[in-house]
C-alpha cells in the first residue's frame, strides 16, 4: 500500500477504535497503563538495539552534539519512560468529570460532561521518549493517537509504540488506538494535515519551525505548544538579591527549554548596581550577554578586556535556547511591558518587585499564558502546576493556555434529560 | 486609501484599543451599553431610512422572500435590538472570574484567571440585527471587534455599527474598539482571514457556505458556529404521544433554524403504528416527507392519493432549514447511533425513549454538542440553556462546544504570586 492509502487507514481504524476506548473505565486504561510500563522494561535491551541503529545513522549524518543527546537512549531514560506511564496512570481520570450540571425552569436537567477529543494526532521530532509520553497521555484521556515522529529517532520510536500497543491491547485497550506512521516519507505528514474527517486536533511537538509548518500546513484543528522568548523585569522596587537568585535560575538552569529566559529588562534606576553583579553570577556559568547601549556602558568596567556584544533587533525576537541572554535597561515599566508585547510570544514573563501597584500593573497588562510576580519562569510547567503529567505549554489563546494536561486533551458534551419538554 | 491597507488599520486601532477595554470595570460596560440600546432606539427614524436602502437593491436584485425577511427591519426589531444590548448588560461579566486557583508546596500561589480574547472578527450575512447582537455581546466580553457583514445590508449594518460605536464612546468605551468594514469587496473579508497579527479569532455567523470559506481560508483561528443536520431517533420503548409532540415541536415550530430537525430515525417495531400517526400531524403543517423504502410502504395508505418521496443520499446529508423531513426505519438502537454518526452535524440529537439501557446507550455514544433524552433539540440555544445570551452554536470540539456565551468569548491567563522561588 502506499503511504498515503496507509497513513488513512490507521487514521480511519484509530478513530473508530477511539469510540470503545472512550467508554473504557479508569481502573481498565490505569491497568493497562501499568502493564505498558511492565513491558518496556522488560524489552530494555531490544529497545536500545534499535536506538543503537538510528544512533549509527546520526553520526553518519553528523547531527549536532544537542541532537543525539535527544535520541540517545539508556537504561535509565528506558525506566523514566516507564516510570512517566506509571505516573500517568496514578493520576485522576478527566473523562467523565461533570464540568457543570443545572436545571432550567421547564424541569429539563443539563449536564456538561468531559469526554475524550477522539483522535489526537502527534508529530514530534527527535526525542523517541516522546513516543511513550504521548502514547500515554493519550491512553489515559481515552483518545486514540496517531504518532509521527522525526525520521532520526524512527526505529527506536517504532519499537516503543509497538511495545506499548500490544501490552496494551494485552489488558483490553482496543486494537488500533496506538497508531505509529512508519516511514519518514514528508508525504506521510502532509496527509495528516488534510485529515478532518478522523483526526480531531494536531500537536506538534517541537522546534519553531515544525511548529509553524504545522500551523500554516494543516486543516485539521492544531494546539500550539511551546516557543517561548520569556522575559525577566527587574524593577526600580526590585529586591535585587531575589533578582539575582531569579534570573540565574530562569537563565541558566537549563538553558534549553522554552520557560527559560531569553531577554532580561532592567529599570534604570538600578541598572547601575543591579547589572554588575548579575553579570558577574551569569559570567560564571558562561552565559553570553547581548546589550542594549546602557547595559554596555554599565558593564564596561566589569567585563574588563571582554567586550559585551551589542544586541540587534533579531536577538530581541530570538529565543536562544542557550546560554545567551539579551539585556535591556528600560526607562520605565511601560517600556518593559510594550518590549514583552512586541518581541514576546505569550509564554511565561516575569517581575521582580515590592511595589503592589506595579507588580498589579505588570499582571493586568501583560498578555502571556503565565505572568509571575517575584518568582521563575521555570515553574511553567505541568508537573510544577501540579497537573501530574503534560503534553505541551500552549501559547495561543482557544481551548488551552499554559500548561496542557489530561484536560485538555479533552472536550466536553451536554446531555440533557427531559420528560417530554417542547419548545414555545 | 485601498480596501486592504484600510482593514488592516482598522484591525490593528481595534486591537490596540482592546487592551484598555480589556480593564474596564463591568459598571462602566453595563452602562455603556444601556446608553447604546437608548440611542439606536432614538435613531429608529435613520436606521428604518437605511435599510430601505438596502431593500430597494434588493428587490432589484430579485433576492429570494426568506433572504428579503432576514434584511428587513421594522420598529419593533429596532427595539427588539435595543432590548437585547439591554439583556447583555445585565448578565454576569465573564472577565476577571478565577475559574481556578491553587498553592503548591513552594508557596508559589498559582490564580487562573479569565480575560477577554482581544479583537474578535464577525463575518455575517444578510441579517443587520446580527450587527447590534455582536457589538453587546464583545463590549460586554471586553473585546474589541471588527464586523464585515454581508453586501445586500451594508447601509444598515454601517448606521447600526456607527451609532453604537458613537453611543459607546460617549460612555468611555475606547474610541476604536469597534469597527466596521464598509465595503463589500471581496478584499475585505480575504484580508481578515490573513490577520494572525491582530485577530484573535473569527466567528463566521450565517449558512454553510459562509461557514465552510472560513474555515478553509482563514489562517486566523475560526470557531465554527450553526450547521445543524439534526435527528430524532423513536425507540422502541418510546412514549408514542410523547413522540409525536416533539417531532412536530422539532420539526415544524422554526423550521429555518439550525435546532431544527431534519431527519426522523425510527424503530422497525413501533414504525407501523407510530409513522402514520405522526404523518397526519406533520401533513397538517405541510410537511413534505422523503422517505426510505420501509416509511413509504407503510405510509402508503395513508398518504392516501399522494406520493411519498424517496429519500436520497443527499438528502440524509440535508439541512434543509424548511417544512422537509427526511424519514428512516432502523432495525436497532445501534443503526440509528450509526446512521447520526454519518450523516449527523454533531449540533443536537435525540431520543425517545422509556428505556434506561437504551437511553444511556444512546448519550454515551451520539458525539454531539447536545445531545437528548425525551426532549425537542428547539432547545440548544444560549437563551433556552439560561446563558442570557449567545453568539452562536459551536459544532466544533476545541474551545467551545453547544451554546456560546459571553464566557466562550474569553481566554483565560495563569498569574502566580511568588516570593523568591527558583525551581530546583
Amino acid at each position: 500500500m502506499e503511504v498515503k492509502a496507509r497513513v488513512i487507514k490507521m487514521a480511519r481504524d484509530a478513530k473508530d477504535a477511539s469510540k470503545i476506548l472512550a467508554g473504557l473505565s479508569a481502573r481498565l486504561k490505569d491497568e493497562a497503563l501499568r502493564h505498558m510500563a511492565d513491558s518496556i522494561e522488560k524489552r530494555t535491551e531490544e529497545i536500545l538495539k534499535e536506538n543503537k541503529k538510528d544512533l549509527m545513522v546520526a553520526e553518519e549524518k553528523n547531527l549536532s552534539r544537542p541532537m543525539l543527546e535527544r535520541l540517545t537512549l539508556n537504561i535509565d531514560k528506558v525506566k523514566e519512560m516507564a516510570q512517566g506511564l506509571r505516573k500517568v496512570a496514578s493520576i485522576d481520570d478527566p473523562v467523565g468529570e461533570i464540568v457543570a450540571g443545572w436545571k432550567r425552569p421547564n424541569g429539563l436537567q443539563i449536564l456538561k460532561i468531559r469526554i475524550p477529543l477522539g483522535l489526537v494526532g502527534i508529530i514530534y521530532e527527535s526525542r523517541p521518549d516522546v513516543t511513550a509520553d504521548s502514547i500515554g497521555l493519550c491512553v489515559k484521556s481515552g483518545n486514540s493517537v496517531l504518532l509521527r515522529g522525526g525520521s532520526e529517532s524512527l526505529n527506536s520510536n517504532i519499537i516503543i509504540a509497538h511495545t506499548l500497543a500490544r501490552a496494551s491491547e494485552e489488558k483490553g485497550i482496543p486494537k488500533n488506538c496506538i497508531q505509529i506512521v512508519e516511514t519518514s516519507d514528508r508525504e506521510g505528514v502532509e496527509i495528516m494535515f488534510k485529515l478532518n474527517e478522523y483526526i480531531d486536533v494536531l500537536i506538534p511537538r517541537g522546534g519553531a519551525e515544525l511548529i509553524n509548518l504545522v500551523k500554516s500546513e494543516s486543516e485539521v484543528p492544531v494546539i500550539e505548544t511551546g516557543i517561548g522568548n520569556c522575559h525577566l523585569y527587574v524593577d526600580k522596587d526590585a529586591d535585587l538579591k531575589m533578582a539575582i537568585e531569579i534570573c540565574l535560575n530562569a537563565k541558566v538552569q537549563r538553558p534549553g527549554v522554552c520557560n527559560a529566559i531569553e531577554t532580561l529588562l532592567v529599570h534604570k534606576d538600578i541598572a547601575n548596581k543591579y547589572l554588575p553583579q548579575v553579570y558577574e553570577k551569569l559570567r560564571g556559568y558562561g552565559v553570553e550577554i547581548r546589550g542594549c547601549i546602557d547595559t554596555r556602558r554599565i558593564l564596561k568596567g566589569s567585563a574588563r578586556k571582554r567586550i559585551i556584544k551589542k544586541a540587534t533587533e533579531e536577538d530581541w525576537y530570538n529565543e536562544f535556547l542557550d546560554l545567551i541572554l539579551a539585556v535591556k535597561v528600560v526607562d520605565t515599566l511601560q517600556e518593559a511591558i510594550e518590549h514583552i508585547s512586541r518581541y514576546g510570544s505569550k509564554h511565561s514573563e516575569a517581575i521582580i518587585t515590592n511595589n503592589y501597584l506595579t507588580a498589579q500593573e505588570f499582571l493586568r497588562q501583560v498578555d502571556a499564558a503565565v505572568v509571575y510576580v517575584n518568582a521563575s519562569t521555570r515553574f511553567t510547567d505541568g508537573g510544577e502546576f501540579g497537573m501530574g503529567s503534560e503534553i505541551g505549554i500552549s501559547t495561543q489563546k482557544l481551548h488551552a493556555r499554559g500548561p496542557m494536561g489530561l484536560r485538555e486533551l479533552t472536550t466536553t458534551k451536554y446531555i440533557i434529560f427531559g420528560n417530554g419538554q417542547v419548545r414555545q
